[in-house]
């Protein structure tokens, strides 16, 4: 099994765990300045955030910081990589090897933060039994063979109007977790894990919010 | 200038904005089984959502949907693309050919919802000189000589402590919005608008509730 114990099992409020992230990109820009301490207040004021908030994100993590100290920079780093589930790499199935599907195989960064590639479905001759960035792609009917593997990671990138079909696909296979794609709200049972990541849909509040700016110019 | 005039300039909530790509891509779907007219109940069931909040959402378009006969499918479509600014290109320059960068250069998904990368900028000799799907790959130096071309839009993939500098040098080369890969927040000016995408941070959502589903299952 690809779940290591480092994956942390506690439910973290979205908002703390996006931020987490952004701490950890933080922290290593510290680490690499020669910081070896750091307190949440000078967190917070680097980050744009409350010094509280800092204290409270970072306390789902074990890390504890020390009065007039403040945290440790290495163990902090270490904890919350850990905590985040970036040291375990876990094993994700791709379905859809379309402009986005192809994007993602080409994405090493992903293995980097835990997630690596293990094959990719598609019905498209052109790309079915060819390798993108390493990455095999299988025909989608071969799924059902691979399925219950041990992989619980799929990442849907099928166009429009196979998204729920595929997606149910996925689950049957014995996916828990879709890293959804696509601009569709698929339905799964409850315990299954959907996380959208539309990249259109932050594209399209980039625009509306550079109009709005625009415009006020223009005032 | 790239900004047409369909890119409507209400600073529209990021929530509702949000959803419209979701509504879109649903409504695209209802056209495909043939239905011509769509009730706002029929999208909220659909889609999970509540009745009230499909009508507020739409009110942002210029659409109204009537009573008994609800929304036209095909003009509802029309005037989502439009509103979201899909249908007018926006040019933009990618920052940082790494594993992400050039995994977008691939995406050739952007163009269709409206952006279209016309240039990269990096430092790795490896890639400076090259195209990578379509896109020629210059040296980041040579940006100030490209800077104030009327290319609003950044997209921001560089390492993490490149980030706020190279950020600022975009800023100060005319960019007005910046679509932020990285997982640094960076700092500009209120009239830059930042597009915060971290897909890494969408993982550790996901890791975090599969580990979670997981722990439950043990129980």
């Amino acid at each position: 099994m690809s779940q290591g114990k480092s994956k942390k099992n506690y439910l973290v409020p979205e908002p703390a765990l996006r931020r987490m992230p952004c701490y950890l990109a933080y922290l290593k820009l510290a680490r690499k300045e020669g910081l070896k301490h750091i307190s949440s207040t000078l967190i917070a004021r680097d980050m744009g955030v409350d010094p509280t908030q800092v204290t409270k994100d970072l306390s789902y993590t074990s890390i504890v910081g020390k009065t007039r100290v403040g945290y440790e920079v290495e163990p902090l780093i270490d904890e919350l990589e850990s905590f985040l589930g970036f040291t375990v790499v876990d094993e994700a199935y791709l379905f859809g090897v379309g402009s986005l599907g192809r994007a993602l195989l080409h994405d090493h960064g992903l293995k980097q933060f835990g997630l690596k590639v293990v094959a990719a479905f598609d019905v498209n001759p052109d790309v079915v039994g060819r390798k993108i960035g390493g990455v095999p792609i299988y025909h989608f009917d071969e799924f059902k063979n691979m399925s219950n593997s041990g992989v619980q990671i799929g990442i849907l990138t099928v166009p429009v109007d196979k998204s729920q079909y595929v997606a149910s696909s996925m689950i049957e296979g014995g996916i828990k977790a879709i890293w959804n794609f696509t601009p569709v709200r698929i339905k799964v049972d409850d315990d299954v894990v959907v996380q959208n990541t539309s990249l259109y849909a932050h594209l399209a509040v980039m625009f509306n919010r550079l109009k709005s700016n625009n415009a006020k110019m223009l005032k």
